[in-house]
C-alpha cells in the first residue's frame, strides 16, 4: 500500500521476497560449486544443485510462513531444495553450512545488488546535479542561514554542494559493499568443523563463487559488516535529505526559486487544483527520514551473544531490507525531482533584491574592517541596518549618510551589488565538477561488481 | 519472507495492505454517513457509498503503485470509488475531506484493530503468567544481579514481575487507543472550510460513525497522538523483551531452569539435532528489538510544517504499520513461549545449592549488622566469603570459625538456608495476582471497543 | 560549553550533579525516616541521618569518580554518609536497601522536580499561545501544505493548534509523573529479604516519605516507568519542535509573517549585522531534536536481565538526565521565542494576496461540485488555474471566462476572498481556548506535587 | 555524577569543556597563521593571536552561558579574544570566518584527539586479546548458539573474533578521522566572499595549520563527515558490546568460564559481599548502549537547510561530544575488563562434558551423511538425542545401539571427543593473529596524526 512511495526505483525489486529467495538459492548453489571446485563433490552434482536453485521453483511466502518453527527460512528451503534435487546430488546440499551461513551470504548478495541499483540511480542524479552546477555557475541567489537571507551565493554552488554530498556518500557505500560485503561460512559454531581440514579451502572457493569478499573469520556474531553498511546507507539518505529539503524550501510559494514540474497527475492535491507540490522531493525526504531509526536498530544489534545471537540476528533482517529499500527509494525520488526541476534565476534575483541590500552588509563591514577593526565596523554597519529596517529606508541611503567622508555613494552601491560579492563560488564549483568527472572516470574504469577483487580488506 | 517471524499472531493481518484498504474505505463510508446523519447527503447516497466501500472490490497493490503521482493512496482510491459508485451518489464521496483526513482516520482504525489483537494475545499471555506466579509461589531459585547469583528469590515472584510489566504496558496502550485514537477531519488546511458552517457537526458525526474519539482540533501536523501511540507500543515491546530475554537465559544449557518445549519441528537447528532452542522467546526478543528505532522515527516525525508536512507525515505510515506489526508479533511469540514453558524447580534448587551458600551471605551480614554496624558486618562476611572462595571451603565452615562466640553452627546453617530468606516474595506475588484479577474484571466489564465513549480526553 | 543552548530554563538545575546528589540523599533520609515511622529505628537516629543528608556536605564529582569501583555512586555515598553520621545512628543507614533502590528512587525524584520546572515553563508558554490565539482569531493568513500555499487559515488557529499540542503533551507527562513515578525498594534481589516480615510496611512508609507512588512490586528490571517517562518527554519535545519549526519558517526573509524580536545581542550573527535570526526558536528545535535518540536508548534499555541488568540500567542514567534537561531547555526556549514573537498580520495578508487567488481555488471547486460533481468541478478549476499560471493572468479573470453563464464576476470575486472562506477556524479556536481554561483551572485546583496521592495507579 | 562510568579513559578529557575551548582557540590561531602564511596578515600579529589563544586565559563555562544570545560560544569567544589580543593584531582575529567555521573545525580537532585516545586504548585491548587468542589456541570450550551449547570451539577463536571485530572497527574509525576530518572555512554563506580572491588559498593554508584535511567545498550543511564519524563510532561501540556481553555471560555463576578479577573495591556490591561482578565488562556494555541513539541523532541531523541549519547543526554538538566520550569509555572499560580477565579452561571443559556429548551430535551426523544422506543422518541422530535426553542415558550408549553394524563403540567415543572436532579453529586464529600483526606494523609505520597527509580523499 505504501510501496508507491517507499518502494520506488530499481532497488525495490532487489530487496523484495523474490530477491531474497534468489539470493538464498544463489548461496546454496555457490556452496555446492565451491565443494566441487576443490574436489569434494562431483561436478555433475554441483550442476544439478545449481540447476535446481531457480527461484521460480519455490514459493517465498510459503517458506517465510514455514520459518516459524526453526526461526528462519533456510531450514524449510533446504528441505524443499533437497526434494527438488533428489538422488545422490541431494546429499551434498548445504554441506558444511549452518542456516546463518546461507542467510548472511544472501543478505550480502541482496545488499550488493540493491547497492548497484542505488549507485545507478545516484549516478543519474549526479549527472543532473553536475548539469545544474555548470549551468548556474553565475546564477546569483540569496545564501540563507537559519532561513534568513545572509549573503549572496550562486545556485551553481548550491547544486555543487548537493552533488559532492551525494557522490561522496555513494562512494563510501560502494567502498563498504566492495570490501566488506563478505561471504559467510562457519558451520554451526564458526569452526567449520564438519568440513574437517578443508574448511579454509571451501570458504575461499565459496567466496569466489559468490563474488563476495572472503572474510578472515566467520562473522556470525561479529556484525561490523552489517553496522558499516547501516551507517553508509543512512549517510546516503542524509545526502538525499539535504537537497530534498532545500528543494521543498526553494519551491515555497513565497520563494518560488525552483519548481518541480511533474507532468499531469503528479504533485496534484485531491482538493487543491492549483498546487504544484514538489512531490518527488517530499517523497525523497520521507524515505530518507526512516533511515536513522532503522540504522540505529542495526547498530544496536551488534551485541550478539556467543556463536549465534538470541534475537539480535533475526532483528537485522527486516531492518536491513527496509533500509536498503528506503535508501533506494530516496535516491530514486531525488533523481526524479531533479529531472523535473525548473530553476527560476529571475526569482532568485528578485528575492535578493527585495531584501534591500541587507545581505551585502557583511561586505561593507569587511570593507571598513581594515581601517576600523572588525568590531567597530560591525557595530557601525549593524546600527545602519537597524536604522534602515526601522525607518523602512534603503540601506544604501542610510549607509551613504553614516559613511560620509569614508565612502562615496557609488562605492556603496558597488559594495551592495550581489554579483560582485560571490567570493570563490565559481572556483569552488569548478573543483566540485572536476571531482565529479574524476569519480565518473574511475567508475567507468572499474570492473563490474561481479569480478571485483574479492579479498576482504579490513582497512 | 520474514513474515514467519515478524508477522506472527492476529495483529499481523490487521496491519497488512488489506487492513489498510479496509480502513481507508471505512473512513470514506463513515464520512458519507456522517453527512447523511446531519442531513447534508441523502441517506440512500450514503448507503450506496457504504455498500461500495468493500475491500474485495479494490486492489491494494494497484492503489499503492498509483500513489506515486499524488504521494498517497487516497487520491487513486477516491477516483476508483467514484467510478464504482457512479451517478448522483458519487458526487458526495470524500466531501469536505482532504487525503490526510482519510489516511489519518484509517491509521487510527488500523491501530485500534491491531491494538485489540495485541490486547487479546497479551491477556492470554498474562493468564499463563498468573498461573506460573501462583504455581511457583514457593519455588526457590537464585536471584541474579549482573548475571551473578545474588540472593534467593522465587520463580513465582519472577513470573509476577513479568506479569505486572506486561499488563501495565498493555493497559497504557489501551488507554492511548481508547482516548487518543481520534478521527481526523479538517479539510485541505484544517479549517473545514468547504463544509461552511457545518464543519463541527460533521466532525462530531464522523467521529461517531468511526467509533474514534472526536478531537478538539484537526491534528494534521500536531502528531502527539501518533507519538503517544509509538511510545506505548515500544513500551509493550519492552515488557516482552524482559521475559523473553530471561527465558533465554534461564534455558541456557548450564542453567536449565526452564525449557521451551515446542513440539517436533520447533526449536530445532539445521545442523544440531539435539538442540532445544527457546525459539519462541528468541523470536519475541527479535520482534521487540525493532521497536525503539521505529518509535524514534515516529517521535522524531512530530516536527511537521505548517498545515501539511513535507515528508514527515509520509514517513509515519510504514513506521507505524511496522511498529504495530512487530509489537503484535512480539506479544504473540511471548504467548507461545509461555504456553510451551516447562519450569524445572529441581534445577533451580540445584543451581542455588551449587553456589555454596554465597547468595545467603547478605543474610549473615544483616544478622550481624545490629551488633556490629553494617560496615563492619559487611567487611567480616566479605572476608569470610573471600577465604571460602580462595580455599574452596564451604562458606558455612569458614563462617563458623569466624563467628565463633557470636553464632553457633546451627544458627549459621539456618541463616544459609535459602527457603528461610525470601522476605516478602510471597505477599508481593499475592499483590500482583490481586492486581491481575482486578484488571481482568475491569476488562470484562468494559464495553467493547466499538462502543467506547468517543470523546477525546486530553489528560 | 553547550549549556547555554542545551541547559536552559529552570529544569537544567534540577538535572545536574547537585540535583542528583540531593535526590540520592533525600532517598537515604526518607528510608531512615520510613524505618522510624514503623518503629524499626529510633526517631533520633532517623533525624540524625536526615540532618546529615545535606548536599552541601558532599562532593558530587568525587562521588562520581569513586563510582568506578562499584559501578554506581551510591556505594561511595553510603560510605561517606556513614562517616558523616557516625555512632549508633550510622548503623541504620541504607537499611534494607540495595544501591539500585536509592538510584531509582533518586531518579524519580529528579524526574518529578525537573518535570515541575518543565510544567511551569510550559504553562507560561501556553499563556502566550492562548493570548496569540485569542488576539489573532480573525487574522487571515495562508494555510500551507507541503510548504505551498493551500487555503486560507488564521494565525489564531495556528496558535491554537500549537497550544493544544503543548498542553496535551505536558498533561500526559504530568500524568506519568504523578502516577508512575514510584519509589523503589526491593533489596538485593527484589524480595525485601533483609527486612524480614516488615518489607511491605517499609516500602509503604518509604513511598510516603518520598512523596512518590508506592509500586505493587519492585521494578529493578521491569522498566516500564522509565520507558513511559521517556515516551512522554520525547512527546513534549515534539510539541515544541512543531511551533519552533513553524516560527522559523514564518520568520523567513521572504515570508516575514513573524519576527522573533530579541533585544540587543540576541539573534545576531558574528558576520551579518542585519540578521534577525529566530534564535530562540532555532534553539528550541535543536533541543527537541535530541529527544528521539535519547528516548530510543531508554525504550531499548527495557531488556534488563534477571534481578539487575548487566549494563542496561547504567545506560539509563545519562540518557534520562539528558532527556529531562533537553526537554526542559526546549520548553524554555519555546517560551522565550513566544515572549519575543511579533506577529505581522499585514505580511500575512500580502503573502496571500500575492498568490493571486490560487489558494481559494478549492472554494470554487466546492461551489461548483453540487452541480458538476467533484471530479468535473476539480478538473475545470484545475484547468483554469493552469491557464492563469501559464499566461500570468489573474485567476479571477480566467474563471470569469470559463464560468460564463454559471457564475458572474462578482460571485467569483466573492469566492476568491480569503476572509470569507475560513470555515470553522473561529469556533475551533474557541474550543481550544475553552480546553486551555479548563486545564488551567484543574491545575490551579490540584494539590501541589508533594502531597499528590501516592498510590501507584497502573492504568 | 555519572562520569565514573561514562567518562572513563583518556578520551574523556579530550571531549570535555576544556578540550572544546582549546580546539576553538586552536582554530582561531590556525586561521590567523593561515592568513600570515599567504601574506594577508603580518607574522607578528598571527603570533600575537596564537599566543593569546591559551585555554588557561578563558572560562569555558562563562562562554557557554554567553552562548545563549547568539546561539553558539564562538561569538563571545571572539569578543573575549579580541579584548585579550588588543591593538592592531586584534583586527585580524576571525578574519573571513563565520562562527560555524570555527565550531566545525574545532569539532574535528576534538574528534581527532579523542579518536587518538580511543585508538590507543583499543590497541592495548587488542594486545590483550591477541595474547588470549594465542594462549588459548587449544583451549576447548562449548560454542553456544541461542545460548545453548552447540558444538565445541576454542576460547582462542572466541578471543580472535573479538580481536578482529575491535581492530576492524578502530581501523574504520581511523580511516574516517584521517581522510574525512576536514577543516571548515566558508564564511557566512560558504562562498568565502569576505576573502575576495584569496579564499581557496586561505582554506588550504588553514587546513595545513590545523593538520586537518582540506575539503573540496565548505560543508556547513553537507554533514556527511559528521555522519560517517557517527557511524564509525557506533560501530566501535558494537565491537565493544560483543565481547563485553560475552564476558558477562561467561562469568555467570553457573558458567564460571571467566572471572573479572578486580582488586579490592571493584565489582563488589553494597549488600552482597561475596559477589565477583564483571563490573568493567558491564560498564563497557553500558557505555556502548548509548551509541545507537546518539548516532541516530547525528545521522538524522543531515537534513540541514540552505547554508546554515535552523537547529540541526546545534543538535550535533552534544550528540557528537557524548558519542566520542561514551565510545572512549566503552573501549577503556573493555581494556580494563580484559586486563582483569582470568580464564578458567577447566570450567570450559567441565561445562562441555556436563552436556553429555550432545554438542558433538553434529559430528556423528556428518560422519553418517556420506552413506545415508544428510536428511536421514540428521533424523537418526536427532532421534538418538531425544531418546538419550528422555531416558537420561549417555548419548554414546544410545548411539552405540542405534548404529550397531555401522559404527563400533570406540569410533562413537572418538566422534564424541570435542578436542577432535574443532575444524579450522586453529588456522582461523592464526589468520586473525597475522592480521593483527600486520595492522600493528602498519600503525607503527604510519606518521603521527599531526603530519598525516591532509588532502581530503573522498573515497
Amino acid at each position: 500500500m505504501f510501496g508507491g512511495v517507499f518502494a520506488a526505483g530499481p532497488a525495490a525489486e532487489e530487496t523484495g521476497d523474490r530477491a531474497w529467495l534468489r539470493a538464498l538459492l544463489d548461496a546454496e548453489a555457490a556452496l555446492a560449486r565451491a565443494h566441487a571446485r576443490i574436489g569434494l563433490v562431483a561436478p555433475e552434482h554441483a550442476e544439478a544443485i545449481t540447476a535446481a536453485c531457480d527461484p521460480d521453483r519455490f514459493d517465498a511466502a510459503a517458506l517465510g510462513a514455514a520459518a516459524t518453527g526453526a526461526g528462519n527460512p533456510v531450514v524449510p528451503l533446504v528441505a524443499e531444495l533437497t526434494r527438488a534435487v533428489g538422488g545422490e546430488a541431494a546429499r551434498h546440499i548445504h554441506q558444511g553450512a549452518t542456516s546463518q551461513d546461507i542467510m548472511d551470504t544472501a543478505a550480502m548478495l541482496v545488499a550488493r545488488r540493491a547497492g548497484a541499483a542505488i549507485s545507478a540511480d545516484a549516478a543519474a542524479a549526479a549527472e543532473s546535479l553536475a548539469g545544474l552546477a555548470a549551468a548556474h555557475r553565475d546564477t546569483v541567489m540569496a545564501g540563507r542561514t537559519l532561513l534568513q537571507q545572509a549573503l549572496p551565493t550562486t545556485f551553481g554552488l548550491v547544486a555543487a554542494t548537493w552533488l559532492t554530498g551525494l557522490e561522496e556518500s555513494v562512494a563510501a557505500l560502494e567502498h563498504v559493499l566492495a570490501h566488506r560485503a563478505a561471504a559467510q561460512l562457519g558451520g554451526a559454531a564458526g569452526t567449520l568443523a564438519s568440513l574437517r581440514g578443508d574448511g579454509l579451502a571451501v570458504v575461499a572457493a565459496f567466496a569466489a563463487e559468490t563474488g563476495l569478499a572472503e572474510p578472515d573469520l566467520p562473522w556470525h556474531t561479529e556484525r561490523g559488516r552489517i553496522a558499516e553498511l547501516a551507517g553508509a546507507l543512512a549517510r546516503v539518505c542524509g545526502a538525499v535529505a539535504k537537497p530534498a529539503g532545500d528543494i521543498a524550501l526553494l519551491a515555497q510559494t513565497e520563494v518560488g526559486e525552483v519548481v518541480e514540474a511533474g507532468g499531469p497527475g503528479t504533485g496534484g492535491s485531491s482538493t487543491l487544483p492549483h498546487k504544484r507540490n514538489p512531490i518527488a522531493a517530499v517523497q525523497a525526504a520521507a524515505c530518507a527520514r526512516r533511515a536513522p531509526g532503522l540504522a540505529a536498530t542495526l547498530l544496536g544489534a551488534q551485541d550478539q551473544q556467543h556463536q549465534r545471537a538470541a534475537g539480535a540476528w533475526h532483528a537485522e533482517w527486516p531492518a536491513l531490507s527496509d533500509l536498503l529499500r528506503t535508501t533506494g527509494s530516496a535516491v530514486a525520488w531525488l533523481r526524479t525531482s531533479l529531472e523535473r526541476l525548473e530553476v527560476r534565476p529571475e526569482a532568485m534575483r528578485a528575492n535578493l533584491a527585495a531584501s534591500g541590500g541587507f545581505p551585502l552588509a557583511e561586505r561593507v563591514t569587511t570593507d571598513l574592517a581594515g581601517e576600523l577593526g572588525r568590531g567597530q565596523a560591525h557595530a557601525l554597519v549593524a546600527d545602519a541596518c537597524a536604522e534602515a529596517a526601522r525607518a523602512g529606508r534603503p540601506l544604501e541611503e542610510v549607509l551613504a549618510e553614516r559613511l560620509a567622508g569614508r565612502r562615496d555613494r557609488a562605492r556603496i552601491a558597488a559594495l551592495l551589488d550581489p554579483a560582485g560579492y560571490l567570493g570563490s563560488a565559481a572556483p569552488l564549483i569548478d573543483r566540485a565538477l572536476a571531482a565529479h568527472r574524476r569519480r565518473a572516470a574511475e567508475r567507468a574504469a572499474r570492473p563490474p561488481a561481479a569480478t571485483t577483487p574479492r579479498r576482504d580488506e579490513a582497512r
